[in-house]
């Protein structure tokens, strides 16, 4: 370790080439989230999680005690640091692994009923001494107070330049923004805790033009809602940091959407925003304490529109940006989204989504009556508290089926060396597992000498002993039968969830009709591993993944105004069944820990 | 004068002790700029006009020779200096003269047809596990996004205190602002190139709470609005410095009205802006270049409402400014809220609003037809152009009148000792030496040698001679014949406006019934003066003084929807008739230069 006087450093991060300057002594932690470059810091840089593994590749970088746990000693000789707990005393250049951003948005083309936005033509006849009315008036005469202010400059400008005819993007009687061509887009974004997604619609014609994910640069200030919100509590100018952080990824998001369609930012002349209430308070500069202790109430339920000037966010001034509502504390706008595409209230029979990310958002009901609740089963499903658990990524076991023909098959993504497990891959394993009673009813995971019989000789051949712990090894993966309870928890939790709304319908289990996977884990889950391990109700007569839900749910409220007003009034209409301290779904918790027989 | 290396220097203004620093070499006039005190430049700091006199009270400041033009060797020895010419090379003290600041708004009490703003007291009840919804929900069930965003963050600290009842500005459905008391205001504020007034009003009874006038800060730009434009067509920067000064009035101006009533300056939810197109582009931060060159045309014609918060003004952030539509580049925003007061429109016959400010902008017509235009008659009327001629202020000769019994009775602003003449003082001087033939209908001011017989011993006492050009000794001030002649170009211009106008309606000069008088001049004219010189239509039967209509009508537009549908009605179907090069005006001119028989 150099020592030196207390002057600036420069830290250079790779491959995205950002840097920023720091005090000497800073960790490297502060430097990235100065250079906005989103690492993950899922304990909030405590040093226990040993998530944000980066490799000095120029400069010198002391070995801690924390290194010595995460990394070997050849890697460490080879640079490999623990972001969170390297002091910089040297210019350095570091290298960040880029798996983490996976799952780029998609984006389907849902019915889009009355469109909000209008392209018009317009003619723009000269000024003149006898004519001596500003562009705005003679573009549109009797209706220039309806033109945008940012909207007004341009009109002159295009006046100034000798334009006559030009094009107009209008929502009813108003002039939004004005431009030689019609090319308008609107962006659609997703503000997830770990993953903020974009997509860039053409507002004339509802195409989708280019979409995008992008790592949420508040990760550096720990990996899920509660800790952001104790940022926000424990630093008197943490609402306006995590504000920025994510603004600024949405911006980045937004950035790389424009280069995609190679249209300017300037043209992007509407916006609508979903997300968790956490996040959409802080990307509006609210605080967000109130979300996270009782009564858990938050300052705005969102359902309204302001301009993007207001965010700050680079894109044309004027545009109005529409904040999806959200239902409860923690039943935020990208639920509504998700909401908005599902339709759980035009179909037959009773409904529930599932909408599985961080956190486990359940929605149940029919035309008459919805309800919803929410439930933290996320990490185990994201792999965050599995041993070798990890998020879908490049190297990361995503799919596991056994046949008699092929015997047990495991895929990673990316077809790479396996390096960990995710969710989807976790919960095939599980499903294999109990078919054979390798797991039991109790989700117990039997050892070798306890096998029933039956179980195929390769699948028994993989079961060892971690210590006195039994495993499943998958490939120099092992699976213990901790993480198997830590799943049996989740999945738990997600079925006692959905027992107590149907218990808050009135309605039986057996009267589910359908049965909705959503969201960032349950876009990628297979419905027949959710079945067979009891994470959706039995009796469904149909389960079915929806994708990226929220995504395309923002995109409908980004374009019709059909899907605002029910947007607003789902958020309204749904009754919020709080699970904390709820007898209901302790009661069914005890219950549905159980693996199916 | 001590040179000194290239450093800042303090400079200190008082009484206001508002300070700047500046680099060696700077210019006071920079300086004042920098800390905001509004010094007159009415030459643009060329150094022409002697208008930027101050006092160095500490410090030392080299004399130059413009400063022996302006002042005695006895004022410069006691420290008397032109801001403009002076070259900061020491840490000064300057003492700037406050005169300048009169004509405080005074706001009437219009009648407020349809209300735009009501306040509600509204139950928030406490949130519970069961009712897990914002203040925004609990308070306004089902309309929750129609609070706007500043008071959401308001209401859930009004929550997190306990506070269960509280008050709400609505707007129609739309909740604006809320807090523990019923006192919301507005401010209506009137731009003018000179002063900016501001009336501060309670928003739920419409009373004035506090009323204003602050010299705007623009005035280090030039004294009048080509000089400003001029200054953001000769500088890259130059809208947004000049955008920054007027702001900068205008929060000032707020800021003492709030004081004087003991408001807060968040407790100010809703404005209302009347100004000159020019005054109005640059508060909009929008490029005034096009009002001054043909074919006139500028960027917006106003009429819209946009949010406090992006204007930068420190109010309450989500406060609607409305934006007083102008009817033309030089009839703008200020002419329409003097008819909003004036209601041409509803009134008997033919009525001509004169509104004589920096510049005199005419309105002529009746319900059926209305048209505009606008002159430059007024630097003459507010003492620009005249030898002797001052702004209404201590000092200044305001009122001249004879009788038998008194004979010639002066009297100054704050009966002072007389340091010049105004305005009004000149039109009533013009007309007591016109109805004595002491000016002759030419308007030639006549030699002692060729008076006519009959003129009263104490005015022909005061005829005297400097150099070749007679003059009329006001006790220390000489109104020249060149005076005369300035003052006959102005009342000329106008007359020949108004003859122009009644052309364009086809009304003949005896349709006039009513002529009305407003603006910073016309406020102060006295009628039968303005009739005597021929200021107005001889054959009006009726001309009154409107007083502060400008000012009245923002308030109005402030405070009543009726007011702002009458405003954007007006902006629409007022023809604007241009002078320039316009024939019937260059024609009437000529003979409205004499002055009645």
């Amino acid at each position: 370790m150099t020592t030196a006087p207390a002057h600036a450093y420069n830290v250079r991060f790779l491959p995205s080439g950002k840097a920023a300057a720091v005090p000497a002594g800073a960790s490297l932690r502060d430097a990235a989230a100065l250079a906005a470059v989103p690492l993950p810091f899922p304990c909030g840089g405590a040093g226990r999680c040993l998530n944000c593994r980066v490799r000095i590749v120029d400069g010198l970088a002391a070995v801690s005690d924390w290194d010595r746990r995460a990394f070997s000693a050849a890697d460490i000789e080879r640079g490999h640091r623990l972001a969170c707990r390297l002091a910089v005393f040297d210019d350095l250049a570091v290298e960040c692994p880029t798996e983490a951003v996976t799952n780029k948005g998609e984006h389907g083309a849902e019915d889009v009923r009355r469109p909000l936005f209008t392209v018009r033509a317009v003619d723009l006849p000269p000024p003149t001494l006898a004519l001596q009315k500003t562009a705005a008036e003679r573009a549109f005469p009797g209706a220039a107070a309806a033109v945008a202010r940012d909207a007004l400059a341009d009109l002159a400008r295009l006046d100034a330049e000798g334009v006559r005819r030009f094009s107009a993007l209008c929502r009813g009687q108003n002039v939004l923004a004005v431009g030689r061509d019609g090319r308008f887009a609107g962006a659609a974004i997703d503000i997830g805790t770990t993953t903020v997604a974009a997509a860039l619609v053409d507002l004339a014609t509802g195409e989708t033009l280019a979409a995008t994910g992008a790592l949420n640069a508040q990760a550096s200030f720990g990996a899920d809602v509660i800790a952001r919100i104790k940022h926000t509590i424990d630093h008197a100018d943490g609402t306006a940091t995590l504000a920025r952080a994510v603004l600024a990824t949405i911006d980045e998001a937004i950035g790389e959407t424009c280069r995609a369609a190679g249209l300017g930012r300037d043209r992007v002349a509407a916006l609508a925003l979903a997300g968790n209430p956490a996040m959409i308070h802080l990307a509006l500069g609210l605080a967000p304490a109130g979300l996270a202790r009782a009564p858990y109430v938050g300052v705005t339920p969102g359902g309204f529109t302001l301009a993007a000037r207001e965010l700050g966010l680079a894109v044309y001034g004027s545009a109005p940006v529409f904040v999806l509502p959200s239902i409860a504390s923690n039943v935020g706008g990208d639920c509504i989204a998700a909401l908005l595409v599902a339709r759980l209230e035009e179909r037959e029979g009773v409904t529930v989504l599932i909408d599985l990310g961080t956190n486990a958002e359940i929605v149940a009901g029919d035309a008459k009556a919805l309800c919803a609740c929410s439930t933290a089963a996320g990490p185990a499903f994201e792999g965050a508290t599995i041993s070798r658990g990890m998020r879908a990524g490049p190297g990361a076991v995503d799919r596991v089926a056994w046949s008699r023909e092929e015997g047990l098959a495991v895929h990673t993504i990316g077809d790479a060396e396996p390096r960990g497990i995710c969710g989807s891959g976790l919960l095939d394993l599980a499903a294999v597992l109990r078919r054979f009673g390798v797991i039991d009813p109790t989700g117990r995971l039997l050892p070798a000498a306890e096998l029933p019989p039956g179980v195929p000789g390769d699948l028994a051949g993989r079961i060892t002993a971690q210590g006195k712990m039994t495993a499943f090894d998958l490939g120099g993966i092992a699976v213990t039968a901790a993480d198997i309870r830590q799943l049996q928890l989740a999945k738990g939790a997600v079925a006692a969830g959905v027992g107590t709304l149907l218990e808050h319908l009135g309605a039986k289990e057996d009267a589910v009709e359908t049965v909705l996977l959503a969201g960032a884990f349950g876009s990628f889950v297979r419905v027949e591993s959710a079945r067979a391990i009891g994470l959706v109700p039995p009796g469904a007569a149909r389960v079915a993944a929806l994708g990226n839900a929220a995504g395309r749910g923002a995109r409908l409220a980004l374009l019709c105004g059909e899907a605002r007003e029910r947007a607003r009034a789902l958020a309204e209409r749904i009754t919020y069944v709080e699970l904390a301290n709820n007898p209901v779904w302790r009661t069914l918790f005890a219950e549905a820990m159980r693996f199916p027989e």
